[in-house]
């Protein structure tokens, strides 16, 4: 259906909405929905009924006019176009208050997202569990990254030893890496990283609030 | 130099990256730097210089050609634009993993903001110290947030407190709110919220390392 050119002219704003459509196309199912129009789609949303058919329209037909979305069908699809389907497995490095929030994060397991690692440095919290995981070792991390086919590293470690733990993870064959230290990253142009700045939304804020 | 009118017209991508220029020019003062290319500024924030040049732009008249920006001069207008100089009085409610998170994250120091109280309702974490703020009972909300001014309250409750949460908020006189409980909130039309959604970062890296 979708090809790599052409996905690859997808706005980064609209594959930013995709992970909403898909979770609220999922709750939608469960109340035993079928059809959904993009009015009550964008209800839900927050976001205009346009912009949704707009986004939608980006990666094929998926609604019928004067009917609505297919719940069951559009949610696989968009499920398809993020990649969900492919039960990713993430490890989660360095064990803080920030990496023990994401070791915890119930919306990852609802994407598809399997948790299979953890890693710190500290003995103290080497061999604590999170989420059913157990803590491990960070100077392990190359061998049990392999071991457990990890595909995405998340760094939550102090900006100091990002980096490194950077390094090891391309080494280690991740296929993506999503960065929460505030350092700009070295890493080969064919590994995918996406940097995360809690800030942004904060400074979002304050922008609105200031115009208010 | 810019009016409401104007800055209503400018884009939630372009308000995203301002904050990241906003570190990046203080970094550069940091190093002594006075001017700046939008070439140097694209390479350190991975941003094209063309983009760069196109969203300061849509403020006003901010470099010189073929000599750069003036960067304190660029610095402190991002900041005006961001109303990061209000320096805003926050709060975190909830100081499960993510709250205390929140609570100890450097950034939010370092572009002005103010932590000046920190709730929850377990009687084992009342009491206790984040980043020399202590965590008051939850059910002092309103009197507390009234008494320290708080302009934005930080969110970061489970999903079935939230809105019990930004109601008393709301009645609390704030002016903004960051909401990270995976929830649609009910808030007046007055009231400005943005809602944060951790997974939306870990999507979008499926979708890039689907497509490689």
């Amino acid at each position: 259906m979708t090809t790599t050119k052409r996905t690859s002219l997808i706005s980064k704003a609209t594959i930013d909405r995709l992970p909403l459509y898909f979770r609220t196309l999922r709750l939608v199912q469960d109340e035993g929905i079928d059809v959904i129009s993009s009015d009550e789609l964008g209800r839900r949303l927050g976001i205009t009924p346009e912009q949704i058919r707009k986004d939608l329209a980006s990666f094929g037909q998926f609604g019928k006019k004067g009917v609505g979305y297919y719940v069951n069908e559009l949610k696989h699809n968009v499920g398809g176009i993020l990649g969900l389907d492919n039960h990713w497995n993430i490890a989660v490095i360095g064990i803080g208050h920030l990496g023990a929030a994401l070791a915890n994060y119930q919306n990852f397991v609802s994407l598809g997202f399997n948790l299979v690692a953890l890693f710190d440095q500290d003995p103290k919290v080497i061999g604590t569990v999170q989420n059913h995981v157990k803590v491990e070792d960070v100077r392990e991390l190359a061998q049990i990254v392999r071991e457990r086919h990890v595909d995405i590293g998340i760094i939550a470690v102090p900006a100091a030893f990002a980096q490194e733990v950077a390094d090891q993870l391309v080494t280690a064959g991740v296929k993506g890496i999503w960065n929460f230290a505030p350092i700009k990253m070295q890493v080969p142009d064919s590994m995918h990283i996406v940097n995360e700045d809690l800030s942004i939304g904060l400074s979002r804020l304050s922008y609105y609030i200031t115009r208010r």
